[in-house]
């Protein structure tokens, strides 16, 4: 019979990056009757015409709820080496994560919300010098500490952020209140420290926020920099030590957070990702809640956390990937580092960088804290 | 034969509003030959099987260069209705308008770049008190004007943004100097006026920014919110009247920029969405340059700009519906006012907006300028 001549064998090849083209491949044989062909075609139709996303169910494991709630945060990423830790001071940074991450469990599995155990989380990792944040923050040039926080909340897409405030003590607790208590997103300067004043947030004198350390690392930074007072140092150690968390709560629902210093040396008033929502912070119940940590000027014209929703939302990605591919792809090609931690409405959690280390962790319903601040799992 | 009794007929119905998807039905008939049925279906299955860009394209003609170059700009979106004009301000703005086009398309038939011609087109609307931008930008809620203003470039990518500054006459100039001259991305209050200043930018004296017409609208906010401090004024008069503008080159480059006084009445350092990347203004070679004008806290919410984009990159709309479903859809539905212009690698041109006016207008390289103030085309 002609058919049976020119269609025979048909196969059917999925290629797994681009997972919404089915390209078919005929090829000639003459060992098989009309009826196995044309039935075998007939259901490679069927199978053609499934609708994309539901292949994409099936091959994604993923996409089912795998745990009641769960959390996960970052302290930053950057040059973070083995090499240059000492046991001590590693042990510290495993501890105050482990700490951070047990209060958000408590606060999760006692039915709080995730918007609660985000700031809890946040909080506790302001008030350590371990982290460029609250008690941590480094020195502007003037020698000042400018701190920038944000929050969203992913059942309302409600966001709200300060910029460059002075006397708070804990920022995240400033970026919640105008989330809730403000009709804007984003205040700054002194106006900001003012707004939170007015919300009975807890307000601290600028000394509060001296730390040896950072300090000195303005000295160095300065040193460095050799008068040239257009560009600030490029080294990676200036620009990391973000703290931020990401939620999903027992009723579904996800935030996220996020809190630093900024850069050590910053003039000029300048502001980074962490308080702009979509490239430091974001969160919808219907993709994801992000928080990023790197090099925020790159994370900012990338739109780094709200691309890993928009890429879930519109090219169906799982958030792995999505986090991946806007991490580990995008944003390395163009020479941005840095990282984020991600979780999605099923409990997944993915925390990509292109940076020597990241100090991160997450727990899950189960109650099991992990904890990493190297490339491999340690 | 067995299977011409079962599958003859084969409707491929291609829903416009999810291309992505193909649906089959099969019906049954005995009127035709195995022949036919087992071309018919073959060729079928060779359709459904073609990767779904390559359909898309098939289907958006819009999708082809029409233009060597094109400028489109707004003068801000609002409750712009007829009734409210005189016939002496509707042409003051149409002037204007046209004036603004002019100068970018004098600028691009040259071979100017996009990016010189949004910063041009956008000083001139910037210079004009008819716009809350520049000389006619309104006052902050301690009787100061703080303008921001954020550009992009699309072929680098590269981004800069001022907020708060009082003393730049025209900071379209500062964010295009953070954008060439720093290595940051947003510089904010006393700092940006510190770094235009650095850069030999015009300064000018917080008095030239003063207009009675603004000043009474500080009044006007003032008496209505009555002691309430914390919320701003609903009125949407307050909230609109940004200047923006976007770009395609004889290069192929895109460009957009965006310039505002803000809301009237605002404190705590608000910061609206005009200053900020992926919000009020984006720009990429290979998807689109947008600029916003609306309620700034929705625009940064839903990262509207760069949400134009990557519906465009991600789900492969063409920039009209992209631009369309983030205003009239998305954005609506929330609650959020304001409209976009927009332009592609094409040529392509987007105004949409849901409010009931935007200043607005285009000009291609044919030298028609075309300016719009009504939701019909007047």
């Amino acid at each position: 019979m002609y058919h049976s001549k020119h269609f025979s064998q048909i196969f059917i090849v999925y290629l797994k990056k681009k997972p919404k083209r089915i390209y078919c491949y005929l090829t000639h044989s003459t060992n098989h009757t009309m009826k196995y062909t044309f039935f075998f075609l007939t259901l490679m139709f069927f199978y053609a015409c499934l609708p994309t996303n539901q292949t994409e169910k099936t091959m994604i494991p993923s996409n089912t709820k795998t745990t009641e709630f769960a959390l996960v945060i970052h302290g930053g990423a950057g040059t973070i080496l083995k090499e240059n830790m000492t046991p001590e001071l590693e042990k510290q940074y495993h501890n105050k994560l482990r700490d951070a991450l047990l209060t958000g469990y408590n606060i999760l599995e006692n039915g709080g919300t995730s918007i609660d155990a985000v700031e809890a989380t946040i909080m506790l990792m302001e008030d350590s010098p371990l982290f460029n944040a609250g008690k941590g923050a480094v020195f502007t040039n003037d020698g000042h500490n400018e701190l920038d926080a944000s929050f969203m909340d992913g059942a309302t897409q409600n966001a709200g952020a300060v910029g460059g405030v002075r006397h708070v003590k804990n920022p995240i607790q400033a970026a919640r209140a105008v989330l809730e208590k403000s009709k804007h997103v984003m205040l700054t300067g002194a106006g900001a420290d003012a707004f939170a004043k007015s919300q009975g947030i807890e307000m601290v004198d600028t000394s509060y926020f001296y730390t040896e350390r950072r300090w000195k690392s303005l000295q160095n930074a300065k040193r460095k920099e050799g008068g040239n007072s257009l560009i600030l140092s490029e080294d990676d150690n200036y620009k990391y030590g973000t703290v931020g968390a990401a939620a999903l709560d027992k009723s579904g629902n996800l935030a996220a957070g996020t809190s630093t210093g900024g850069m050590t040396n910053k003039r000029y008033g300048r502001i980074g990702d962490s308080p702009i929502i979509g490239a430091g912070t974001y969160a919808n119940n219907a993709t994801c809640a992000v928080s990023s940590t790197g090099h925020g000027e790159y994370f900012m014209r990338y739109l780094v956390a709200y691309d890993i929703s928009a890429r879930m939302e519109y090219a169906g990605e799982p958030l792995e990937k999505a986090a991946d591919m806007v991490i580990n792809d995008k944003l390395k090609a163009k020479g941005g580092s840095g990282g984020v931690i991600a979780i999605d409405k099923y409990g997944n959690i993915a925390m990509p960088f292109n940076t020597a280390g990241m100090y991160r962790g997450y727990v899950k319903a189960d109650g099991a804290v992990k904890t990493f601040l190297y490339k491999s799992s340690e």
